[in-house]
């Protein structure tokens, strides 16, 4: 299992009103990690296109949060390809404060896809092997969300913007988040900090549709469904009161 | 005239579906670097509220742009305040290609308003000397933009987001562009590239409202207003074919 690290600083647009980093801006910071460690082993987006003319497609985040990096903070990212098995790929993210204490921890399930017919891929040992994950036999059992009640806390439609679309030509799987969060209220999301963030990708958004975020909060978690006619995502969190503050 | 240099490389969730960086990138990056500068220079944000209860607020930007930076190029941009009077500023930023080409330059109008009342201040010697930026009489006159006509091609409104509030309270200057460019369609933006932006922001947008943005298309120019009750940015692009494509 190889282990790639780099360091990240925080930049005032990466951050939010109260100084924390955006919580879409985790996932951006942690995918373009793993796209360097891709590229130093020979094994970038474009190599994977041009070989098997798949891409790869994240469907699962679980992650973990003891402190949100802030503004100006410059904190050690480490990822690792920690297992496979025929359809998915198993990656940690692990986020370090300059005294070495643990951030937070990103969990990701990848799997590849055909990019002309968008269906999932087998994961070729010849794509993953520059990685030296583990293959197992096991599929993971990713966290089970729970539907929303037919009355959500809040619901409203966005249309997807051009600078939505990412260079795989369907909606970057950050903005998913963006209008989940924002379906809390500016009180609650400058007085509380996720814990732990359970995210699943379940169909891709293309450009030209609108999108409707609906959320239910109950205490201090939140459940999210992001919808056109499918169900494209699921999301659930759990907050806590900002001790910072 | 202290000139600031700094390193960036565009990451993926900065470039668009062409792989061109994102254009309201272009200015949080710029806003980085000077940032960076004032640090370095004892005249962090934290120093200037701490000692005058001020804010820098840019008001103007005007862009010349030779070839949008892409994926993965690592550029060299440089920065410097240039001149100042006793109400603006005026700094440059020169983004060069690692051959050393211009890619792009933006000129910026700066004012310091103060934090509580939001009102404009005079620009203190003691801010600003650092810098070793020369002190003119002179107004610099910015462009003169036309208003739209009553029927503009394309208009909608748009909620502001939480993550749209940037740590000085208000819509991070970078999202007025957001909003404009989102009234262009995907075939036009995706097969056309900025070669001169004016950018003016008249007033401030807060949390909690909606605000419309407006855009008329002539030829290969559009027109932008971003309106509340008042009438907050404007904007004028002038495009054109993408001849990487």
């Amino acid at each position: 299992m190889l282990i790639y690290k780099n360091e990240f600083t925080v930049p005032y647009y990466e951050s939010d009103v109260t100084g924390n980093i955006k919580l879409p801006s985790l996932f951006n910071i942690a995918l373009q990690l793993s796209g360097e460690q891709g590229a130093i082993l020979n094994r970038s987006d474009q190599w994977t296109k041009a070989h098997y003319n798949y891409t790869w497609i994240v469907v699962e985040y679980e992650v973990d949060i003891q402190r949100l990096p802030v503004f100006n903070e410059t904190m050690t990212i480490e990822t690792f390809a920690k297992t496979y098995n025929k359809f998915f790929c198993y990656r940690d993210f692990i986020f370090y404060a300059e005294n070495g204490d643990e951030l937070l921890k990103i969990s990701s399930t990848w799997v590849l896809i055909d990019v002309d017919t968008r269906k999932v891929a087998h994961v070729e040992d010849e794509i993953v092997a520059p990685y030296q994950s583990e293959k197992i036999k096991r599929i993971i059992r990713g966290h089970r969300f729970r539907e929303l009640k037919l009355e959500p806390t809040c619901e409203r439609n966005y249309f997807v913007r051009f600078n939505d679309i990412d260079q795989n030509g369907h909606v970057n799987n950050s903005k998913y988040l963006d209008w989940m969060i924002d379906m809390l209220d500016f009180d609650f999301l400058s007085t509380h900090v996720p814990q732990k963030i359970y995210l699943k990708y379940a169909k891709e958004v293309l450009y030209g549709v609108s999108v409707k975020s609906r959320a239910e909060v109950v205490g201090e978690q939140s459940f999210h469904e992001i919808l056109t006619d499918d169900l494209n995502a699921q999301a659930e969190i759990i907050w806590r009161k900002n001790d910072d503050l």
